[in-house]
């Protein structure tokens, strides 16, 4: 992703004090208690600019969510989509995906979803990938036992590896789209990026990993 | 696959009475006594002129292969390869996958191969394809509690329609590849197919499915 420092951006972001979350750590165990219901939490790591998660929090007031960017440029564009929409049912957290046990208890998520991140695509950078065993370890404990993790990449030696963690991990794949704009898959939400990769036709792959 | 009567190929085939198995049913849990030794069997269903299966019962001579085939005319090709190479740890079975229950005793059998089977594309054939899930209810029968499935094919949408039945079934996936050649993937036996389809610069997909 293209980052273009922008002036101000962080005392900006932090000026959205209903939507932005300073200190994510005081809420570990406690989210629902700030949503202030009982609905089910689902959570975007890097969600970017934030088309994909305020379009999900529009279309299911039902469902709460959490979106965490630690680019604070980008991170600025989602909540000011969030703040036009007035929507209630979605927080940020300007944080690091290394720290998410740190943000979130044992089962407080229903569902997980990484969209289109850096693929690191030389052998020794793998345990970057953000579906490496050792981040599925994390997602794995803050999911709820019928916890789902959504994936979806333009990158195909990425799936690849994606399939393979995520199956050897113990966690059951389901909905795998090899193409996801001619797959049978309903519904797909798009984020800016897969916008403009279908736009170019090139594949998006999808799958599932759910917890037995 | 382009068929060719072969005239008398059926006379022909029986012929080889060393390899070719006349009465399978009569084998259903003996077939290690047949090969008499205790090795693992591997079998292949659809084992096409079997160059496959052929090379891998050359280069594993510790491991007893069988090879499915309905039709004659190809199965004869392959049948001719084995005894040419003088290989006494591979059968052949001029049979129906339909009817592999009838054939193998349940936990007889370590590994089954599917190489290019039909992709039969139409969803009402989706029953037809070597990896819906009722198949997969009879290899699982069949297989050890350690069995594996290994599967390819240069059909995507079959491939995605595999992983999704595998995973649903609840094998295990492993070793994943979306193109082989390009994959880490070592030690590959190809078939005659693939040989061709690889030197078109055709995708090749390939997957295990694991018992626990």
């Amino acid at each position: 992703m293209r980052r273009r420092k922008v002036k101000g951006a962080d005392e900006k972001l932090l000026s959205y004090d209903k939507q932005v979350i300073k200190n994510p750590v005081d809420f570990k165990g406690k989210w629902s208690q700030k949503f202030n219901n009982d609905n089910p939490i689902y959570i975007e790591v890097g969600t970017g600019r934030g088309k994909f998660l305020t379009t999900l929090a529009k279309e299911n007031p039902d469902i709460n969510f959490i979106a965490m960017e630690i680019k604070e440029e980008v991170l600025l564009k989602a909540v000011q989509k969030a703040d036009e929409g007035e929507l209630n049912n979605i927080l940020f957290i300007w944080g690091n995906v290394n720290n998410i046990l740190e943000y979130f208890e044992d089962k407080e998520i229903s569902r997980l979803f990484i969209n289109f991140c850096d693929p690191w695509p030389k052998k020794r950078w793998a345990k970057r990938r953000l579906t490496h065993s050792n981040f599925l370890d994390m997602y794995n404990k803050i999911l709820t036992d019928d916890g789902e993790i959504h994936f979806k990449t333009d990158n195909e030696k990425l799936f690849e590896f994606s399939l393979n963690q995520i199956s050897e991990y113990g966690l059951k794949l389901q909905n795998v789209s090899l193409d996801l704009a001619n797959s049978e898959f309903e519904g797909n939400v798009t984020t800016e990026y897969e916008d403009k990769f279908m736009n170019l036709g090139m594949k998006i792959y999808r799958c599932e990993g759910k917890k037995r």
